[in-house]
């Protein structure tokens, strides 16, 4: 190793910091930090592009932690540069309530921390997001305003899990040159060896997905710097295979598990000063090695500042502006309307993923910083409209992710183009494969992201694939997530609100569920009003009905069907339509006390299980659904055989009068 | 191409009927059946050992199509082949309720059919489960007995998914050298092109992991013969990547996406027939080539006699057909007794992972068959005992699979142990990444198989790691699963019970839910009933009480503690304890009504959300628990700063007195 004593100080710095304030939690990962200081310090201090003091510019250089355990890596290394609301007290504060140094690094709760990491392998799957928001808008805006880098630092976690072989394959795929991913190659994991549990030559894997490949010595410093310069000039993604101890400096524990995830003691931790060279107390940086970090924070100012000029020069800064902000344009509500009204003059019975197919097109004319894409089931999810052409390695401008049979990389990816800003991203699969990108879409609803998720083929509606493919439980394990929004539309007309609300939603992400099968328009009346934006509404009955009956997207009409032979038995009826059980939870009691009634009877229809109807269904309302897997047989024979008829909500009514 | 006239009529009997059942279901998929054919004839009826007389003898070889959607190509194979079960009134009924040919292959349905395939690259990863299984049952009881082969059947779908590097990377390390992957590298997905999301060099992505690679012409039944009986010899697992047309010998749509995912069309079906040279009707195999077909059949009837006479000589012939039948040794009954006696006694205060380790003590002792793994969380889930020494390329008698940072896989793999029969799989992570496992999880589920979960680190209560690793909505989730036990124990007696239950449900998945944190002994006393089999009991307080608390695992304890406070304000209350919401659905409706009891106050707590308690509570029943995600910090904080204490479970009972 070649380091100079300065260089170690910096490197050090962050050892120290992250020793302590692991120490002091008595809990966390004191590993990582260790072991990647060097990188850390060359990452920061020479290469990177970003600037404390304005923490939000949107064309600073991006650093995703994939390894997010090893989070006072980042929290070190954030105070040192100088991040204002990095203070020493949060480092102090690691891991407590309310602190903005959590276990894993939380996006929102500090600047400097571009995403939420510590599920492995999200981070690397953000990053590909990350990288494709650059080129896409470095198309769009040009390089004059959209020039920059992300950098990911992964460890074996994350090149273990499944999702990274997705994320890297679709990286190299697209040729997405400015993305670096160091690999923090320290043979460790937390059961001991990583050979133990894998043999993969992770430089040969990597350069069969067309990455452009790097070997040096994570602990020298001047290695480092030439790998991650010279990563930034090569026209592929870049892994840099970083050979690091874990636990740098731990007399005893280092190059083993037992630094992963764990204080190192008292006496391991003097032990680790010492052979470091750490002579300064806990949590104070000395002067000097701080004013070097500092000023090393402050490098890029001077490139904001040429930037900040270009911007006001700049013919496209308001709309790059907006774009950024993320607010829609102004013209899109009357775009939304005009589609309303014609919905209304039209009453196509479609199927909702034709729906929302319909709806794309006016949304993608007035958006055009839509982002679609679809897991290889485009002409299934109609998730293209004329405007998307793929986005491609010789297509920046493209805005269609052919994301390949990749969900979970989808859904990460994602979550980065949200997190990058400038573009809102949507993408279909069938819904039955929300389970393959659940991992994703939790960090989606957590990180509080705008990503809409186009889930087709919604219930046993799909008819023949049979039951490896109908959702059943998937309505309510998604509603189960905290800060998603699940929207069912019964038809075109509901279709359309759906979508604007999920557009709308910039602080939640969206899953529109929609049918295979064609569904009758049932909204036929143009009204001003988002009438879904309340999450139910009284679609057809009087007030003082006698029965109420909850449905949700293809089963709306089976419930309509239900209304209407019951008024023929004399027994009033009505028909509540439940696009979003979230957003109706946010209502006012008085308006859910309105549209829950006072009925004798109530009962809810969805081709799915009960449980999230329960808790509007009380003690005695009945639930017509599914209450077991799916079967492979054509639509009419699967809803005649699990009894999702009008006959059997009819009977559910009376059951109850 | 030189296949012989013989050779194609045989491959154009799999084409014919394909063609034909996809047209008269007017759905389905032709494209791989037509594309696999010459691979399948040349497998099945020249490479692979089976008997379709004993479709179930252990040693045979195991097919499984991971791209399940060309399950025409199975069922035709199958029918042709003899098996007694896949009648042509089978394949005639092809996707129609009832049948045994679903849209996708369903386990159970059929004899021949080794596991449910569909989502894609589930089959590649319970591939490596049956190899694992075949390698250690034949470590244990010797090559005389067991001696087969895994043949995988695979897509691009099944590759590009993330699922299939934890498999190949695994399958390469533990050099499971009797795994053969046959890649249909027809160059097309649904979308078109493979070229449109993937540059991927499959053949350096395979040798990255350390497997056997070999190319072919998927259409030259000599070829592909070779390249079959190559593999065997192979010291690693083989991939041979077979180009094929996809749809080969429609004449317009073959090697197009057209011919994926939907009919012919009749004239493109007969312009294929003409083209093949298949002149007889549909449906109607000519009688020359079906019994060659049915001859190739019972080619290894011999090979299975042999066997027979080999085990009827055994000395281990019992065991082995206790373990292949899947029944516990009648010894193990008494074991567990003897242990919950011990635990009477001892009343330890543990966390109920490590309960579940003193369990797995007892259990690893008497049941030779539990293959124990983690990935790599050991020493966090606590799945090892004394018993499990790795099982590694060179320790095939091991019981302990490193799974390595692999969640998916280690589902998958678990599903391919339990359905190749002889062990009982379990297998550790952290309960939040089920959300990695989920689509294996389900299809545990949906093919009831008996496959154990220990997923530690169950809530809130894991403290500083924070909301990414903190479930909050997964019990909720996953108990929203059909034919999937969720096990939330309260203390060590209650994890052996569950413990004991898991290991008994031979017809569904079980979930053991399990506690970081110490947790009291609430359960003092010996019973020899299992408690927890009913799922939900009185745990302590009046019959006649005033309030009932429900609660789960770790807030158990805070129940019983409410209890006490309200015994001690004079409020009648009594806890019920609930191991396992699906088991309290299954009692009559007596006990059920027993155990939810008349009182007027009614509260759940449990450090999860609400939803699937609301059938318990029901209109006036009060939840304690999680309304959001978690957050990092100390444990105690923490329940303190959600409010899941015994002071809001006293306050929401007396709210309702």
């Amino acid at each position: 190793m070649t380091n100079t004593a300065q260089q170690n100080d910096l490197a050090n710095a962050i050892r120290s910091l992250s020793m302590d304030a692991v120490e002091k939690a008595n809990s966390g990962h004191p590993g990582l930090p260790m072991g990647c200081a060097d990188i850390a310090t060359v990452l920061f201090t020479k290469v990177m592009k970003f600037d404390p003091a304005n923490p939000h510019w949107p064309d600073r250089d991006r650093f995703i932690l994939s390894a997010g355990h090893g989070s006072m890596l980042l929290y070190s290394s954030l105070y040192l540069l100088g991040y204002e609301d990095m203070t020493i007290d949060q480092v102090k504060n690691f891991r407590q309530i309310g602190s903005k140094t959590a276990g894993h690094p939380e996006f929102g709760h500090a600047t400097g921390i571009e995403t939420t990491t510590g599920p492995l392998g999200q981070g690397l799957g953000n990053s590909v997001g990350f990288a494709v928001a650059e080129a896409k808008l470095a198309a769009e805006f040009g390089a004059d305003l959209v020039d920059h880098h992300t950098w990911v630092l992964a460890g074996d976690g994350c090149l273990m899990e499944g999702i990274s072989q997705e994320a890297i394959a679709l990286a190299g795929h697209l040729k997405l040159n400015k993305l670096t991913v160091i690999w923090d190659n320290n043979s460790i994991t937390i059961d001991g060896k990583v050979s133990n549990a894998d043999s993969t030559d992770q430089i040969a894997r990597f350069k069969a997905v067309g990455w452009n490949t790097i070997e040096i010595d994570g602990h020298d410093q001047g290695e480092i710097e030439k790998a991650l310069l010279a990563s930034k000039s090569s026209d592929r993604p870049t892994l840099i295979a970083a050979k690091t101890t874990i636990g740098f400096g731990a007399p005893k524990k280092a190059g083993t598990e037992k630094v992963h995830g764990a204080p190192l003691g008292a006496e391991e931790l003097a032990g680790a000063k010492q052979a470091l060279g750490i002579t300064y107390p806990a949590f104070e940086i000395p002067g000097e090695i701080l004013e070097s970090w500092r000023a090393a924070g402050k490098r890029s100012q001077n490139l904001r500042g040429e930037w900040e000029a270009r911007l006001n020069a700049s013919p496209n800064k308001d709309e790059f502006l907006r774009r950024t902000s993320g607010e829609l344009p102004a013209e899109f509500a009357k775009a939304m309307a005009d589609y309303k009204k014609k919905l209304a003059e039209d009453k196509p019975k479609v199927a909702s993923r034709k729906a929302s197919q319909m709806a794309l097109e006016v949304i993608n004319k007035a958006l055009p910083e839509t982002l679609a894409g679809s897991a290889d089931l485009t002409h299934s999810n109609l998730t293209n409209t004329p405007e998307t052409l793929p986005f491609q390695a010789d297509n920046r401008l493209g805005r269609y992710m052919m994301y390949g049979i990749r969900e979970h990389e989808m859904a990460a990816a994602m979550n980065g183009v949200a997190l990058h800003g400038g573009l809102i991203p949507y993408g279909g699969t069938f819904m039955v494969f929300t389970d393959y990108a659940r991992p994703s879409i939790r960090l989606s609803a957590l990180m509080e992201q705008r990503v809409i998720y186009v889930m087709t083929h919604d219930s046993i509606g799909l008819g023949e694939d049979g039951p490896t493919h109908q959702p059943v439980e998937h309505l309510s394990a998604l509603r189960a997530i905290p800060n998603l929004l699940v929207f069912r539309p019964a038809d075109a007309m509901e279709t359309a609100e759906c979508w604007e609300l999920a557009l709308q939603s910039e602080k939640a992400p969206s899953i529109l569920a929609l049918s295979r099968q064609n569904l009758p328009a049932l909204r036929t009346e143009y009204s001003s009003e988002n009438k879904s934006a309340k999450g139910a509404y009284t679609l057809v009955g009087p007030a003082d009905a006698d029965a109420v009956i909850f449905a949700t997207g293809s089963e709306v009409a089976i419930a309509v069907e239900a209304q209407k032979q019951l008024t023929e038995q004399g027994i009033k009826a009505r028909v509540v339509s439940v696009p979003s059980m979230e957003l109706f939870a946010k209502q006012s009691d008085d308006y859910r006390a309105q549209v829950l009634g006072s009925a004798k009877a109530r009962v809810a229809v969805e081709a799915g299980i009960e449980m999230s109807w329960n808790k509007l269904l009380g003690d005695k309302g009945r639930f017509v659904g599914m209450h077991s897997f799916g079967a492979s047989g054509p639509i009419d024979a699967l809803y005649a055989h699990f009894g999702i008829t009008a006959k059997a909500v009819v009977e559910a009514v009376t059951a109850q009068l």
